[in-house]
């Protein structure tokens, strides 16, 4: 068997996730709504079954760590602690002809291709930069944009509790901050002892002005995210560790790791608090781009939320009897970055020997949207007792029944959405209880009887 | 060992939920965010047992529905459509004096201890009784009011596409919509055949003029959401399936039968598209209130949707080749809600044949926010034997360590956070391998070996 492996543009990739219902655009009857997208019957499974496996490794079978779930909306001092308010701000100029909407340091880096790095600029040298160079619109070629703006990627909106106060609140543009409020209530409810970590997952809200690359960059996503509390002068050791456990992580997902790599970044480049910062990259149709970003923070966040809020954040050590604010490493993964990769990775058209060529979605069977297809060889005469197996696998499987098309082109069908196990009934099935089971990746068949069916899968699961 | 039951104050549990980590307040140490509450390690457990148990009996594992996962942001359009732009309003109105606001239908229910009912008064009618009725602010004494005004609950927001368009989008007040919206994508990619059901869940917004009672009514909150979709004139048949199959989830969850009741709603106060209405109350501390909402919508969404979107939304009956807008039956639960209800029937504080009590959250195994506790007999001796134990057991299941206090109080802890079984490591572990295993509810003991362990809670989860 010949294996060919084509590599997927976004276009090829979301006509099919559309196609078989993993993803669909969001309001697509109302014609969209830029840059929202929704997971149908099978992208929803993929979802839960990606954050389900992260939670198992890095939250309920990791005896380092412990779970929460804070709110979106959270107290606006939040925001000025971090510097969110003040600093999370993109540089915004509009063309006056077209009205399209650019970042000032993206139109310089794409013009440039990726020559000239804008990161860091003021304003004016970038609005500089522009006239200089004559950067014309991409959209249009007019040469007529507005001045450089702050834009606030923070989405803001207003909560009514009484006509007096200031109303403004935020959509949280991170989860990690939620971690951070609640690092003393968590240490001191679950007696944890440094070092331990906080997991979480959940949606954050990114008002970009330039999103894009399908669900790559959207301004509604969910995190998954870990703040890692340990002693201080101890943080890049956990740093190192974090770094290969979470490489770990995208290898039982399934991805290949030749199309995983690391980006340390270069010391000039990192924030001010950071004393460490990797990238995982992917490799993305577009080329390596970031999958997920590890941080050591040192004790920036505790301590600016010990300095806004008055609290004492600190932690007393039980064995030294000294307190500190300890230091904190953070793994941090979007999940939709990570679907799509998974997506990119596992997606194939294979030439079988015959000439033929088959969808193939190569997904660990672990994230695989349904575990097990239930199909009845012809539907007028298998129909009932595959139904009769059909209700004994969703007793403990994720379980499809198709009874539509000929048996071929239901292969094909499970083959295309990763389904790893097929079960067919047939005539043989009447006579002596046995039914066939398919291998997705090799195609091979087993017989079984019904009654060992449950236990096989068991194992497989 | 006789039973005492005491009835939990809303203060009782909510000390007890922050106790143990269950729920926090929202943003605690900057003093709070009115009405916002975070759920720590226990608490995120309990929440995510309870999603899944209803991903599972009302998706996954059920064969008349599939999953979605929809943008909380959508295109403002839809709530012109469903009518939420101009009806999802309440009569708001604030007191001069001390700035307290009030919802003014609520107002009048409350001050009369609910002999009068202002649902669907005109908002003149509302204030000209507060006005005779001499109606006065139950905060600060007052009598100086503000007329009444309307009241969006929807949070508005802005995105930022261009500079030119309204750029007004909402956070969406219910998932159902997101579901309206993909229904022809989900059946289409599905190839589902009415009757079929869509189900979700997921944070939806309501900027509440008077949040209360803890997390009963919460401004932030998750909604499990099933429309389901069938045959015009079948619909009162699935209406009584769901409403028995939603009660009889809630046993499945362990709330007792006598503290759920259903609440039909009279003809006369059914929102004009519906043609039956059920509520499923609970007894909460403050009496029976509405847990779920179960609701026959006809094609009110759907017919409102193809008006406003221009788009054709029927189904084509393959059986009939007819062509019509399906019939919905919504069965709406928040889990917060169902959270509560479930600490609220499950917490108990029980005496011991010894005369001593004990806190017992005696909540069904299948929620329990660890299942398993392990712990060394004493820690000098047995601890690194637990270890192993802990290790194998994480393997399977969630299991949690503790090893502070003597055995007797680390027993009492597992019970009052409902940990079904404890697994102690004593002497007689080294000598034959065998560790306990203590039942949280009758506190019985057997023995059995390590290495069944594993195959003894397979069994029993």
């Amino acid at each position: 068997m010949e294996e060919l492996r084509l590599k997927y543009t976004l276009e090829q990739l979301s006509a099919y996730a559309k196609q078989y219902g993993f993803i669909y655009q969001g309001s697509e009857i109302y014609g969209g709504l830029a840059n929202t997208w929704d997971y149908g019957p099978l992208g929803v499974h993929l979802k839960n079954n990606i954050k389900q496996l992260w939670w198992k490794k890095f939250v309920s079978q990791n005896k380092l760590n412990v779970g929460l779930d804070s709110s979106i909306l959270l107290n606006p001092k939040t925001w000025e602690a971090t510097g969110h308010l003040d600093g999370f701000k993109d540089p915004l100029m509009d063309c006056k002809e077209c009205k399209t909407r650019y970042r000032a340091d993206n139109l310089i880096a794409d013009t440039s291709k990726g020559k000239v790095d804008a990161d860091g600029w003021s304003y004016d040298k970038m609005y500089q930069y522009i006239i200089d160079n004559e950067i014309h619109c991409p959209h249009c070629g007019g040469f007529n944009f507005t001045e450089i703006r702050e834009f606030n990627l923070m989405f803001k909106t207003q909560q009514g509790v009484t006509s007096e106060s200031n109303n403004d609140i935020y959509l949280r543009p991170e989860t990690a901050q939620g971690i951070f409020l609640n690092f003393k209530n968590i240490q001191r409810t679950s007696r944890k002892k440094v070092p331990f970590g906080i997991g979480q997952v959940g949606k954050s809200f990114r008002n970009e002005i330039t999103p894009g690359n399908y669900i790559f960059r959207t301004r509604e996503f969910e995190q998954m995210e870990l703040e890692f509390f340990c002693v201080p002068g101890t943080e890049l050791e956990w740093f190192k560790y974090w770094k290969e456990f979470s490489k770990q992580f995208l290898l039982t997902c399934g991805l290949k790791e030749e199309n995983i790599q690391f980006h340390d970044h270069p010391k000039e480049k990192l924030s001010f608090y950071s004393n460490a910062t990797t990238d995982i990259l992917f490799a993305y149709p577009w080329g390596f781009d970031e999958l997920w970003g590890i941080a050591s923070r040192t004790d920036y966040d505790l301590s600016r939320h010990q300095e806004f809020s008055g609290e004492n954040l600190e932690y007393l050590d039980p064995n030294t009897n000294e307190s500190y604010l300890p230091y904190v490493i953070e793994p941090s993964l979007g999940v939709e970055r990570l679907f799509l990769a998974i997506l990119l990775d596992s997606l194939e058209e294979e030439t079988l020997e015959d000439g033929s060529s088959r969808t193939l979605l190569r997904i660990s069977k672990d994230l695989a949207p349904y575990q097990v297809n239930v199909l009845p060889l012809v539907k007028k005469y298998h129909a009932e007792k595959a139904e009769e197996v059909y209700d004994l696998l969703l007793e403990n499987f994720t379980a499809f029944y198709d009874e539509t098309g000929n048996i071929g082109r239901r292969y094909r069908r499970a083959d295309a959405i990763g389904t790893p196990y097929c079960v067919t009934i047939d005539n043989q099935t009447e006579e002596d209880g046995t039914v066939t089971i398919r291998d997705r990746d090799s195609m091979e068949q087993i017989r079984l009887h019904i009654n060992e069916l449950t236990g096989y899968f068991k194992k497989l699961f």
